[in-house]
C-alpha cells in the first residue's frame, strides 16, 4: 500500500514524487517511457540545448564586433545532437538519483487506472491512498492529407534529425513552431511559418507579438491567416487570408499546431473519471471527481507548461497533506527561447481591458540599458512592456522581448504574486548595469 | 533661481536630474568632466563592455562542444576598445538627450559649494532652492613607494590600454581588482592578485567567496593576507601572511585597493558641511546638516554602488517633494561581472548570525538546473545559497555564483523588499527550464 501512486514521470509527476518522498511519503512513480517525460526527452530541454548551439553560432559570427576574431564558423549538427543527448542522459540520471534519494519507487510500464486507490501495470495491481494522473500530452496531428509522410516531422523527429534540411515549412506559429523556426533559420535554412490566426503566439500581448514577429522576420517568412489543405509530396498547399490557393515547396515540414492530451487507453472512462477533450476536470486543489484521485499538468488542459505541471503537483501534494494551497495561473510566467527570446507574466493589455481594468501601460526598448547596448548593439531587438491598473496602481502584467529575458521574467512573477503597485515596484533596486533595469525604467515610464 | 542644483552627473546626479525634470522641476546639473560620471566613463559600463568581449572570446573557444566550429580564435584589443568607446559615446548622448527632454540645464565646469542655495561655477553663482552634492569618488592610491610609475595603472589606465600586458599584478582583491583579473586572465595573461585580507571580496558571504576564489583560481593566482611594501620597477615586493618578504615581477601593476571620496576643493568645509573621511553625514532622507542641502552616492560613504547612488537620488527627490521615502540598504543587490559572475542581496550567513538570527541555510550547485547544464556543462562553476531566519522563516539573503546571475539577483531584491517567508518564496513559479529555478530549488532545500 502506497501513500501516493503517480502515473507519468514528467515535470508534474517527478517533481511531485520528489517532494512527496522528501516528506516521508511512500510513493510509486509509473512511467511508460523515460524519466522526465516529454519535457526532458522531447521538449523543453532538447530544444533549449539546440537553441543554445544556435546562439553560440550567431555569437561566433558577430564576435568580431567585440574584438574577437574567429575563422570560418560552421555548424556540426551531429555534434550538437550528441551534446543534447548527453544533457538528456545526465538529467535523466539526476532524476533517477533524486527518486532513489527520496525513496520513490519507480516502475517502468504502461499504467491502467482502475479507479480510486488502484493502478495496474502489466499483471500487477498497485494500491495507494491517493492516485495522481500526470499523463501529459503528445503532438496533435491535424487531419491534413499527406501529413503521414516521412519528411513531415513533429518535435520528436526534428530533435533527432541527422542532417540540416535545405528548406523548412513550419505549420503553426505557436511556441514550438517558432522555436524550431528560429533554430533552423539561424543556420541559413530557408524557413516559412504558416499560421491560421492573424498573429503568431496567440496568448501574447498583441503589440509585443507584432514586434516579436518583426524581429524574427529578418530570417523567417511568415504567412498569417493561412490554412494548410494538403501536403502533396514536398508541396505544402494552403489557402491564404484572401482565399487564394498557394503552395510552398520544402525539404521538410514541421507539424506544430498544438498538443493532444493523453486521455485514452488508460481506463479513465471505465473508472468514471470526469473528463472531456479539453482535459480532466479538476478543482483548485487538483482534485478530480473521484475520491483521492488528482490530476496535474498538461492532462488537466489548464496550462501546458512544464513549470505549471510542477506547481500543480506541489498543490496536489499540499492538498493530500491537508495544507491549503492553490495554483494562481495568473502569475505563472512563460518564456520562448528563440532568438530573440520572449517572456511574459500576468495579463496582456487586451486581457486587462477585457476584464474591465482601466489600463495604464508603458513600453521601453532594451537599448536604454547600458548593458544591453554593450552586449547587443543599438540595432538589437529588445522591448519591455508593463501593464497596470490605473485606478489601484497595481501591476497586472510584464512582457519582454530580447536576449536573456527568459531569465528575468521570474522577477515579474514575484511582483505579481505579491500584488505590488507600480509605486512599490519603483522602490526595488536593480543592480547597475543590468538589462533587467529596463523593467524598472519601464515602471517609471508608466502613466 | 533653480528648484534643484545638482553637483555631479554620475548615476546619482543624472538619474535624479532626469526624474526631477520629469516632475517639472527646474534643474541645473553641473559636471566637471563627462555626463555619466565614473560609472559610465571609467567604471561599470566600460568594464562590463570589455568583460563581454572576454565572454565572447571564451565562448568561441568552447563553442565546438555545442557543435559550433570556429577557426583560430584571437583577440583584437584595439577593436574591443573601439566598441567600448562607441558604447560610452552612445550612452553619453543618451543621457544628454534625456536631460534635454526633461528640460534639465547642464553646465560644464568645476563647482564650488557656497552653502545653502548657492553654487559657483567659474564666475557665475547659481541659486537654487535645494542643492544636491553628488560628487562621487576617485581611485585610492595608497602610499606605496613606486606607485607613481607609468606601468602602475588604476581602472582608468587599464580601460584605455593599447596593448595586452604579458603579466599583471593586481593589488586589491575587491570587485574592481577581480573584474580586471578575470578580464586579462581570460586571454592568457599571467595574473597575480595580492590581497591584504584573508579572503577576496570582503563583503561577500565567506562560504561563497571561497567557492568564487576556487572558480577563479583556474586562471588567476591569489596571494591572501599579503601586504605590498614597494613597487621597485616591475618588481612588486610584499610581505606574505607568515611575514616573509616576497616579490612578483609584472609587466603592469593595477592598483585596486579602494576608492577615495571626493570631499575636498569644493568648499564643503568653508560652508560648514558636516563630513569626515568616511563621507558627508546624511540622514535616512539624504539630508545633510545644512538646510535644503542633500548628499547622494559615493560621497556619502554609505554604499559605493551606482544603483545605490540612483536610489539615493530618488529618495532625495521624494524628500524635496515632501513624500516619505528612505533607502533600505539591506535590500540593495550587488553583482560582479567576472567569469564566473557573482551576485548577492541581503545578509551573509556571518552577518545574519552577528545580528542574532537563528539561521537556517541551503546551498545548491547550478548544475541541478537543466538549462545551466545544457549551456555550461557539468563542470561549470555555479552555486546558489539562501539564508533565512529559522524562527520567522523570513528570507534574509540570497547569494549566487555562475553565468548570468547578475541578471537574476534583482528577483532576490524583490523577495527581500517584500519580506517574504521561505514558505512564500516556494509558491512563486519560475519558468522551466531556466537557471533561475536553482533559486527556487534552494528555497525547497532550506532546513
Amino acid at each position: 500500500m502506497y501513500d501516493i501512486i503517480i502515473i507519468g514521470a514528467g515535470p508534474g509527476g517527478y517533481v511531485m514524487a520528489e517532494r512527496a518522498g522528501h516528506l516521508g511519503k511512500k510513493v510509486l512513480l509509473i512511467e511508460k517511457a523515460h524519466l522526465g517525460g516529454v519535457c526532458l526527452n522531447h521538449g523543453c530541454i532538447p530544444t533549449k540545448t539546440l537553441l543554445n548551439s544556435a546562439k553560440h553560432y550567431l555569437h561566433a559570427k558577430e564576435a568580431s564586433s567585440f574584438g574577437v576574431n574567429v575563422g570560418e564558423v560552421t555548424f556540426d549538427l551531429g555534434k550538437a545532437m550528441s551534446w543534447k543527448d548527453d544533457v538528456i542522459k545526465t538529467l535523466r540520471a539526476g532524476i533517477a538519483y533524486m527518486m532513489k534519494k527520496n525513496k520513490v519507487e519507480v516502475v517502468q510500464g504502461e499504467a491502467t487506472f482502475l479507479g480510486t486507490g488502484k493502478v495496474q501495470v502489466g499483471d500487477t495491481v498497485y494500491e495507494g491512498e491517493a492516485v495522481v494522473l500526470a499523463t501529459g500530452s503528445v503532438p496533435l496531428i491535424p487531419p491534413i492529407p499527406g501529413a503521414d509522410q516521412e519528411h513531415v516531422y513533429t518535435n520528436r523527429e526534428a530533435l533527432t534529425a541527422t542532417k540540416m534540411p535545405e528548406s523548412l515549412v513550419v505549420i503553426g506559429g505557436g511556441v514550438i513552431g517558432i522555436e524550431f523556426a528560429s533554430f533552423f533559420s539561424s543556420f541559413g535554412v530557408k524557413v516559412d511559418v504558416i499560421e491560421m490566426m492573424d498573429e503568431i503566439i496567440p496568448f501574447m500581448d498583441k503589440g509585443m507579438a507584432k514586434e516579436f514577429r518583426k524581429a524574427l522576420k529578418k530570417t523567417v517568412k511568415f504567412h498569417l491567416g493561412c490554412r494548410v489543405e494538403l501536403i502533396d509530396g514536398h508541396d505544402v498547399q494552403y489557402t491564404d487570408e484572401k482565399g487564394e490557393k498557394r503552395s510552398i515547396n520544402a525539404d521538410v515540414v514541421l507539424m506544430a499546431v498544438g498538443r493532444k492530451l493523453n486521455l485514452t487507453g488508460m481506463g479513465f472512462e471505465e473508472a468514471g473519471l470526469d473528463f472531456d477533450n479539453s482535459g480532466i476536470k479538476v478543482d483548485e486543489q487538483m482534485r478530480t471527481n473521484l475520491p483521492n484521485v488528482y490530476a496535474i499538468g498538461d492532462v488537466t488542459g489548464k496550462s501546458l507548461l512544464a513549470h505549471s505541471a510542477s506547481r500543480m503537483g506541489e498543490v496536489a501534494l499540499n492538498t493530500i497533506c491537508g495544507k491549503s494551497d492553490r495554483v494562481r495561473y495568473n502569475t505563472i510566467p512563460w518564456a520562448i527561447y528563440s532568438i530573440p527570446e520572449c517572456a511574459g507574466c500576468g495579463l496582456t493589455e487586451e486581457q486587462a481591458k477585457e476584464q474591465g481594468h482601466n489600463v495604464k501601460t508603458a513600453s521601453l526598448p532594451m537599448t536604454v540599458s547600458g548593458r544591453f547596448l554593450a552586449e547587443n548593439g543599438k540595432r538589437a531587438p529588445g522591448l519591455v512592456k508593463v501593464i497596470a491598473d490605473a485606478d489601484s496602481d497595481i501591476l497586472l502584467g510584464v512582457h519582454m522581448m530580447g536576449a536573456g529575458c527568459s531569465e528575468m521574467i521570474f522577477g515579474a512573477a514575484i511582483m505579481l504574486e505579491t500584488e505590488l503597485r507600480i509605486k512599490e515596484c519603483k522602490e526595488i533596486v536593480f543592480p547597475h548595469p543590468t538589462v533587467g533595469e529596463v523593467m524598472r525604467d519601464t515602471m517609471f515610464a508608466v502613466k
